[in-house]
């Protein structure tokens, strides 16, 4: 049996559980509004094993209220990701750095081409 | 072809790929290094395409230093899960406060247990 951790992971690398989850970030949705855009793309059944995926890793939790199931995003395997990337925080702040570096060399020589009206003839 | 988040999300999916990780923060290793604590479970094989995988994702470089081939923890393909869990901040803040509460519940039960002794007879 694969562990929760490896589950949540697995449950997010598929880009339409994703966009599901930018989905519901927007608020609760039922199954069939939250199946709805990516039906012009792929069948009901696949649309319901990704929200069964999502349900399982325990990203979303789904309810009863009467005829409908709305969804919603459960924080806690979120929480779980968070808690496990927390523990790499000096490589991938190192990288936000050189990202920063990076952004401002672009801008100053975007500000430098600028002042010599960044025209070659 | 798999769109390279989802790339990283199943690459992490694995808790042999974590381990390798983790054994990574700690500091740069030879693949034979690497490989070696996972050896007593799988062949070398299995235990190679581990870390192929987590080189694919771009979690890990492998350089060439003569016959060695140090890998080390490439901090952006992290930054990308970070940028990506950040859009869900309020729903995993919001378990972590739930946590929270819940851990002070049970400090204060501890705490007033031990006041009556926390003995039942």
């Amino acid at each position: 049996m694969q562990d929760h951790l490896s589950q949540t992971f697995a449950a997010l690398a598929d880009p339409t559980r994703r966009a599901m989850l930018a989905r519901l970030a927007r608020g609760e949705a039922n199954v069939s509004d939250l199946a709805k855009p990516f039906l012009k793309d792929m069948s009901l059944p696949a649309v319901t094993k990704h929200v069964q995926v999502l349900e399982k890793a325990g990203l979303i939790t789904k309810s009863r209220n009467a005829q409908y199931r709305p969804c919603k995003i459960n924080g806690e395997s979120l929480r779980d990701v968070v808690d496990w990337v927390e523990q790499y925080r000096t490589f991938w702040e190192e990288s936000f750095d050189r990202l920063d570096a990076y952004l401002k060399t672009v801008v100053e020589k975007k500000k430098s081409k600028g002042t010599n009206h960044g025209r070659k003839k």
